[in-house]
């Protein structure tokens, strides 16, 4: 059993990691400031006497500090996720994700907390043309805001390993789908096509390429490689060995709603500006280590939709 | 002519650059909070009628976004530039060149001033095992608050090029040497055979392997380098194609000195937590492009020494 202190733990990933870590048997403090987070994805959590939420913002550094206290092991999971409009405030990322994971070491640091857990992401090879992306591969050019505050965040949390005996797992995550799910192309395309059935809107051409998790996968991935694991510093990528196109995705989508909509195409390889074109980890070394993906990524469109319809109905 | 707006204009890099920068017709603009610049680094640069300095703090967005208005590009040198000491302050790294490398690039964007010449470091590479090292290193591992920072303004830089489409050229220096060094080795030596010329502490075993390279080849390099590329993002390494031991710079030192100091020896392969035993940067891309150093290491190490000799005397 150990105390398991979650950042952004009433977030979609978070919440998800929460019922499981209390299902183990682990005492879980979720912080969380309820900016994206929503407090009924800890509904089951809150039936747990092993559960205790502190609502709180991390750039509130003392109040963060003294609620960690006692605490074994971090996941640090809080973060601004939203790539796509870091251009309309690009300090966002910076305050949110670098800042907020610096506060995060140090008030470990001053609790004498020494294992963190983070989730990266694959946005920070950036600019790279190789594909599956290996772990090690080579020097990241950044493409977006959102990718280097996560490299940003990558490079203190080694430097704590390095500088004071820290231990980190460091997860670079593809896109994350499944039950809870609250931004991203699927949420973005059902609720087009609830406004307007016949007609949908799509950025770029429709042949950008990514790869998908589903959150299950996701939480199997961060229990099984944290205890197999014994390094200083542990990377790795979670994804599956797939990837899919925007149209890929768009076929699933209408044929489960049962709608055939006209698409508009913006036009161009990018949805936007600073978007990977590409995004296909991969996840070998994960594999090495006796994880492995169970749910395909078609499979995680669709459950993630169904998830979507059900808290509308 | 540019005008060209220096932070850190009055530090030992900056103001050779703005010495460089007056005597080659360019109006030139210092912004500097005096931490650790000198200003009589700026003696001779005051006497020309090119020249402003202005005394302000780089985290102060306002004042800093006003004083820039008007220039063409802007060199930002202005940076902790102090390795060792980073764990006795964790948070200095990341707002002397983090958070502040953010308000340099708000105010230009702000300003709509779109070129930039950042000093980057070697550092950046890391618990790299490939040396010399190339620019295009497998993904770093970082071992430094310092590297950490500087990857992470590598990384805003990279996504202002992208997002906001300004042009960069990131140089990765080695440890600079040459008139009006303020610290490093050559200075720790120096000072402490002033203090005992019969002993001398040595941090590590001597045997830590870095390059080095003499000021004006430094400021020839980003003159040469701006002037010759056209990317969006332009990335060299700045070094020369050797490296020395501790113990060869020490040999020098004396020998200069007419000193035979006991050296006693910390031990360890490191000089202190999170140095670098091997710094040693691949310089060929640079060379491709036309430049090379002209000073070897032991004759910019025994520059540094004679300007520290007169400056005592």
């Amino acid at each position: 059993m150990s105390r398991c202190f979650v950042t952004g733990g009433a977030g979609f990933v978070g919440s998800n990691l929460v019922d499981r870590l209390l299902e183990d048997g682990h005492k879980v403090i979720v912080y969380d400031n309820f900016s994206t987070g929503h407090e009924e994805f800890l509904m089951k959590a809150k039936s747990s006497p092993n559960f205790k939420l502190i609502k709180g913002d991390l750039l509130d550094y003392g109040y963060l500090r003294d609620a960690m206290k006692n605490s074994d092991i971090v996941f640090h999971l809080a973060a601004n996720a939203d790539v796509r409009f870091g251009l309309e405030d690009p300090m966002r990322d910076l305050e949110q994700n670098t800042i907020v994971t610096s506060s995060v070491l140090e008030a470990m640091r001053k609790n004498n907390i020494k294992k963190i857990v983070f989730s990266s992401t694959g946005s920070v090879y950036g600019a790279t043309n190789n594909f599956p992306t290996p772990e090690n591969d080579c020097f990241p050019i950044q493409t977006s805001l959102y990718g280097a505050s996560k490299l940003a965040c990558e490079g203190l949390i080694q430097a704590y390993c390095e500088g004071y005996d820290f231990q980190a797992w460091i997860f670079r995550f593809v896109s994350i789908l499944g039950e809870r799910y609250t931004h991203g192309h699927v949420c973005d395309f059902y609720r087009k096509l609830q406004d307007n059935p016949n007609e949908m809107e799509v950025l770029g051409n429709g042949m950008q390429s990514k790869s998908y998790l589903y959150v299950q996968d996701c939480i199997d991935a961060i229990f099984h490689l944290t205890r197999n694991t014994t390094d200083k510093i542990n990377i790795f990528n979670l994804g599956v060995e797939d990837y899919c196109t925007v149209n890929d995705s768009i076929g699933w989508i209408t044929k489960n709603l049962g709608l055939t909509p006209e698409l508009k195409y913006t036009g161009g390889n990018q949805g936007w500006i600073g978007d990977n074109p590409t995004i296909y980890l991969d996840v070998k070394k994960a594999e090495e280590f006796g994880w492995k993906a169970k749910v395909s990524i078609k499979d995680a469109v669709i459950k993630t939709l169904e998830y979507l319809k059900g808290f509308d109905g």
